[in-house]
């Protein structure tokens, strides 16, 4: 099966808006088998919607149409389709319900524009849209499926996970899809596939895997295929178990976990407490731990000293081992983190000390040079990094080594 | 003029890449008065490719296409370009020239598939690639302009603003087009469109302005047209002055300043430092400040006080007040900057205190409810804001207006 996806909407066109909607589209349908052959981006304008449709219609079984379906004079989309399916704009019962519950549930009062968004053309079966009054429209005519959605991503992409790709899925009587991603860190995708070049090998035919790299971080979706949503799960489930034993140290999730989550949640459980003493990340290891609303159970604060003297004075690093080893080298970053430790009372720390770049690099400790301890009551470990040149990704890959050090001493206390 | 814009890449229809380039391209077209009519996404496939460039050659005048140009075998943009021109591949000097220069200039030995790069349609005017091997190239055929460039955004990017525009605006014989963009920070878009309205009212007809607003931002871009560039850039830079003196305090840069760019350029010329206390940004101020490098010059480090007792024990706020105010208060904050400037002797210090959500929040002091500080050896100053839900949001905003107080501060003393 081939799709086409049509994106509407005059803001894209002129640069305002970034059209993120046609690539996550495009994901989630190859996701069950369906290529996406090409993707329009067009103004609101019926020639062209008209013109787009026909074309792809040529092309392709299914168009996934976003955007234009707002209930202001610009917004043509709803109209237009109508017009294309020479149908009529009718009262839609579902589509009404749907839009009073959505106001009950915000307390609001709705308007007559919010009532008329409830008229669909009359072959449309409506969509709900659970973060919006613009209901989505499902068309099965003429053995094509023409989807038409709001543009906004908070309201689309909830309609497409939920109602149309399961509905895509009993349509094509393609078998059930279920798939689980490994969040991995620690090390990158060509070490990690050496290592796991085996059990890549032995996966069953109905399962496939994917690679997906981003810095400081590797995932791995696996995709299985089969008719038995629970037993695919449970399919998966056992090689992800396997997959555990070859890189137990690297597996810190799932799906959309966060690191920062992770260990947060880690933390939690074992009523235990982190401090933080940065000195190359400057801070974020401070600002992830801090994104997670209620990190204050946990994190009482972090040093971030990015000058010697407040890894002397406030850290208590030894001047002579500062003058002996450099600022960046395990003896300091293992009193760092031993240091913020004892001032702050907490059950663990991290440190961090390097070369973030572009520059103060030498022969000996070249840029991207870096040093992270962490510590618990009953040990340190430090461990030496050489990083690259950019310096935002210096500062993110540290962090997030640093913070899998961390889950990885937790997990084993 | 109308143009369409042709993305080719089976990665963007796979959902595995975003295509940030069309967007990007839109925008530099339209602000030289050229409306863009299409932006359409095909694989690398020729059929594909041909049937497109047929379809926009009806519609548009210009076709701007990206991608399909590496030296591998699936990139087939120019060959398919060649057979589409019923032309033929030819040696072509000036790219080889230019993809010499890129080797030299790396230190790096040219392989066959480099030199092959050289070979383009007879009928292309090759445009300089100073970032890849990739020439871009330029085809003037029967009244349509049709540019082919390479899909690598850092490649891409320079070609169309040194070579494309410039050679559209000569071609078109358009005037000349100036922009410049005003950076503000503190005030959302209707208050500065309320203050600024007469401005806005009296700029000459030549003059257009765009708001371009982001959280905790408001960028204002003024676009001139004219004859001739530096006039055009006095004329621009006379308006500022105007603005200037009616919304002072909100402008901190220009075109792609940022604020830790700024206040740490005006922290090295004053020779000053500054330290920071941050609670509810938890250390994302610091991460501001250390994400530019050499930012160790000015400044030596932050106490993330996550915690009421790291605020007490290691920046000498009261007790009593945070009993008293809570840590969310006036007199809180202004003990955090000042306690954090005298530990670390710095001359300037700011503080954050607020409740950045989702949860947290009271009746007396709802989530967003937001203290900042900034001090310097003369005085204190600490203001309150009310913020919104998001916490990701809260963060940023409160750290750009802190850093904006801070920048104030410095270049009122």
């Amino acid at each position: 099966m081939k799709a086409e996806i049509i994106s509407i909407g005059d803001e894209i066109l002129i640069g305002q808006v970034m059209n993120t909607n046609a690539g996550w589209l495009a994901e989630q349908v190859n996701l069950i088998g369906i290529s996406v052959v090409r993707i329009t981006t067009i103004g609101d304008n019926k020639e062209e919607i008209i013109g787009s449709l026909d074309d792809a219609g040529k092309r392709a079984d299914l168009i996934l149409i976003t955007g234009g379906l707002g209930p202001t004079r610009d917004d043509i989309t709803k109209q237009t389709l109508c017009e294309y399916f020479d149908s009529e704009l009718k009262f839609n019962k579902q589509a009404f319900r749907d839009i009073e519950k959505l106001f009950e549930g915000r307390g609001w009062q709705m308007n007559e524009k919010n009532k008329k968004q409830a008229e669909l053309p009359a072959n449309a079966v409506p969509l709900t849209n659970k973060n919006g009054t613009a209901p989505g429209m499902w068309f099965d005519q003429d053995g094509k499926i023409i989807v038409s959605m709001p543009g906004v991503p908070f309201e689309m992409k909830p309609m497409i996970t939920n109602q149309v790709i399961p509905k895509l899925s009993e349509k094509l009587q393609t078998d059930t899809l279920y798939h689980k991603t490994v969040l991995t860190q620690g090390m990158g995708e060509s070490w990690i596939s050496d290592k796991i070049e085996d059990w890549e090998d032995k996966l069953p035919q109905n399962i496939k895997l994917a690679y997906l790299p981003q810095p400081g971080m590797v995932r791995l979706r696996l995709s299985a295929t089969g008719q038995n949503k629970k037993e695919l799960e449970k399919q998966v489930n056992e090689e992800i178990e396997k997959l555990k034993n070859i890189i137990p140290d690297l597996i810190f999730g799932y799906n959309n976990d966060s690191l920062e989550e992770v260990v947060g949640k880690h933390l939690r459980n074992n009523q235990a407490t982190v401090a933080t003493a940065e000195s190359c990340t400057g801070g974020y290891i401070a600002h992830l731990i801090t994104s997670i609303s209620g990190s204050s159970d946990y994190y009482p604060g972090s040093v971030v000293s990015y000058s010697n003297e407040i890894k002397i004075k406030e850290l208590g690093v030894s001047e002579d081992d500062l003058e002996k080893h450099g600022a960046v080298s395990e003896a300091v970053v293992r009193q760092m983190a031993e240091g913020v430790m004892k001032k702050f009372g907490t059950d663990y720390a991290i440190s961090t000390s390097g070369i973030a770049g572009p520059t103060g690099g030498t022969d000996e400790k070249p840029v991207g040079t870096t040093w992270i301890a962490v510590c618990s009551k009953e040990k340190t470990i430090a461990k030496k990094f050489s990083f690259g040149n950019n310096r935002g990704r210096n500062i993110r890959v540290t962090a997030l080594q640093a913070m899998n050090m961390l889950r990885k001493m937790i997990i084993k206390n």
